[in-house]
């Protein structure tokens, strides 16, 4: 993060009253330490932020900004994860109320996060991002980054994909089910966990292949090497649809004569924790550990 | 329920402050209309309850009781439901401030609860019991009755076990693991949920066969109908040792030579419901569904 | 069935070489038989069946055959299913090599199989049918039965649904995630089961509610009465996209005004067996129980 | 490994007749090419081998063999591994006619195998070991080395037990439940598998650490770096007894004041393996991956 921070960006659905709240609070103390206050120019930068912001276009953000500032649930910081992956902006992100694994400050401790983190105060952690390429049989070739997870799923028609899976070239296995996801360790406690999959350490470096709703009941989850290539040849079948999906937003189609490659990518992200930053009890808090649910005597 | 009733009996660990504070504050009103308030004399009758009520032995709760109110968690509702299971004795649960699947009265609605069981006026609900019926191989027959489950699992020696199971005298597998559940409906939120069983609507006639940490991936639980006859018959392998378990009470030790049948009893169990009980609400607060939990932005 | 049988239907793909090795091998014997051999006029019916067979549109299959043989996979039975759901015709299922947990009539014994068919020899079997209702906001109604399973499910945006489930109008949770199945006894074992519901005994009358994915983990498959009404309402939510699938083909789009309605059908299934079928049996052929897997020295 | 190899070790268990079989067909070449095959002196060992074998303590085995050749299943490879952990043999095991993960010499390529290994033509792989240490309140410490997995469970009484989980001193969960599985990468095909933790690539430097039937159904599997020191501490319970269990042998009973350690040991395990060994392949054939199973047509 370059010091002392010139410009700083506020990325989140303004028009939700909890996030306005929050850059309502937020505004005048970045206005008293930032030069300028980005927000990105999607035409819906409400009113009451005119002349106390502003608004560049979407793809410039990461290029002004020396912080960007998520304010929103996950979903809101793995969209600003996508626009500062090429540049290594930091990013901090401040949930709405309830806690996210990603959005780990909390609306009470905002204003203390962003003082610490303007002073460079806040420690700062390295994620691995994935690198989601879909090469069509007539050579044209689609990317993405993601945070999160790189997901192969059945599209419109809902019928079952069957599609193999290579590991650094080596054939793994051939699937029958919804899909598969190929989740970061910070992704696996996102949709790979609802898949069966494990939780892991966000600072490991390795890859979930989870198999959605697969249909062989031993078909299970794996955990590989961050430095694998996983290849993924969709297999043609009556009536088959599927897309490619990363961080939640639709890549594009997958037809059987396409491949699908997904590897860490060369870009890292660079997130900003609160001091008291701690894993575990992130983990506590989101999967309602120990808060007894069931009556112990079974 | 006989009526006027006569004699309830409190079923619990008095030693326990929290089900002592309930006794506490239930006595008065329960001598007030019982002739009888029953106690088992179990040697830990606390001296506070002295002349308040009437220690009988455990194997004359039943027939001297018109009523059994169990003041604890599901175990000390299981332990009564044991006592009457071959009486018809209706039983009311009270839980010590943490709302069990049985024990569903919760303290603040007890002495409101009592009152209206003793009226006559509280909704009752029938439930199956499973036997367990052990047959060594020198005739030698052991039985017990459960209303969750009856277990067969692994004992000391840690090592996995083998064994096949038949339903209505049909092979039905061979399983390798950690044993397995069988449970009757209202079983199947203890236990055999742990074990990836389903969840039963209590007033299905219906047992859920969970096998316990299978070794094949594909050995997945089993629901078959109430009246069927479950038996089960242990595999010799080196250094098997294998125990029967009924509520969370050992019967015995299993040989591989031994057979154990499972079955719904001919004897039923009544509880009594609070006026307002919904097993879904339950649920959604014992397994605290629709509390958040990860953020929705996956 | 009506005997003696006069016109017998086959339905399955023709084109697919092992179902057209079948119905040749089966030609003479049905033509010797049966006064007439029907086929579904759906303009793909073979040159090489023109004279031996009468083809008569979809919708007169039910009134016109006295009989209907399924030769395919599990696919083509349930194809075959929703034709004569509404007429009482027995239906039975011919697999092409492959064990079906329908299609359970293997190759080498079909022509035994039916002879004993239209002997009047085979064991009956009634399988209760789902009917699936969609009542739009304007008014409009759409139906369709289904066999195995009634699906809710993410459509072509892949965002996670929200959406709240009521038996017999009573709330049993809201649940996030990619959907629900709701599957008849005899649907445990497809997608069902691979959305972590049991295996259930296809004659116990029951139903399986397993959520698909869901995002909280204690979100776990419900077995219901198959008496019950099951209601399904979708949350708004930012960019969802719902359909409903029966038996694995869309019924239509589900909007968050709209209400998906799942019940037992009043129409039921007759299936055929041949004369050793065993349900079990089935199910260690197709979950390949005890064929070894992991070794066990775990 | 030593060159030219002067001692050769064969561990199994030699009444079994099939490794018996092997035994007698490895014989004459081991003979033609080590100045000693060594077998154990358990007092075991069968006449037939007399004059051709040297029998040696158990404890000497790895001080005197170059190469150990464990012919059995996994169960077999995991004793032998003990035996060499301290001394850095390597270990090649040989099945019995059923494929291992450890084990995956085939019977058929035995001969051929072994010469490899004895020309020091066969790939190595070092896999990492785990160490157990209980250390009781009064201070006595108990240790043992184990290939797959370090396991808490209930004993006798059979009662769930309580525990807190703590990794590199930080507080990660609190359990209750049948127990822990705290694998290495190559155990995570073992127990850890059967309850429901992740396959890992076996090289890979993580631990999985796999709730036993927790209580709580998000108590999911974590996996969490090797280099961590895994600390688990008992709560005392009513009834509770635990026990600590290396490879599936007892190293002995924990008490609520005692404390259970579990890291990467500093030894490591050297395999030998076939020529053509493929890891994916092996699961492929372990799982029955992609042998067909329900049919497709869900």
């Amino acid at each position: 993060m370059a010091f002392p921070v010139r410009a700083c960006a506020l990325v989140g659905r303004f028009a939700d009253p909890r996030v306005a709240e929050s850059v309502g609070a937020l505004l005048p103390g970045l206005k008293a330490r930032c030069a300028q206050v980005l927000v990105i120019d999607d035409g819906d930068v409400p009113d009451w932020l005119n002349g106390d912001v502003v608004p560049v276009p979407e793809d410039q953000i990461a290029q002004r900004a020396d912080i960007v500032i998520a304010i929103g649930g996950d979903g809101t910081l793995l969209y600003a994860a996508r626009l500062v992956a090429r540049h290594g902006v930091p990013l901090l992100g401040i949930n709405r109320g309830r806690l996210g694994f990603l959005t780990d400050v909390m609306p009470q401790n905002m204003v203390v996060a962003i003082d610490a983190a303007l002073d460079g105060k806040l420690a700062t952690e390295e994620r691995t991002l994935l690198r989601a390429t879909v090469r069509t049989a007539d050579g044209k070739v689609t990317e993405s980054l993601a945070l999160n997870d790189v997901v192969l799923q059945k599209a419109a028609s809902g019928r079952m994909l069957d599609f193999e899976v290579f590991v650094n070239g080596r054939y793994v296995n051939s699937h029958a089910g919804d899909g598969i996801v190929i989740a970061s360790a910070t992704g696996s406690t996102a949709y790979a966990l609802s898949c069966g999959g494990p939780i892991v350490e966000p600072h490991l470096d390795v890859l979930v292949l989870a198999p959605i709703c697969p249909h062989t009941l031993s078909d299970r989850p794996v955990v590989v090497s961050a430095r694998s290539v996983v290849d993924i040849k969709l297999i043609e079948r009556f009536e088959t649809q599927a897309q490619v999906v990363c961080d939640g937003v639709v890549l594009g189609e997958l037809e059987p004569e396409d491949s699908l490659q997904v590897q860490a990518a060369k870009e890292r992200i660079t997130l900003l924790h609160p001091a008291d930053h701690d894993y575990y009890r992130l983990l506590r808090s989101k999967l309602q550990w120990g808060r007894g649910g069931r009556d112990l005597s079974r």
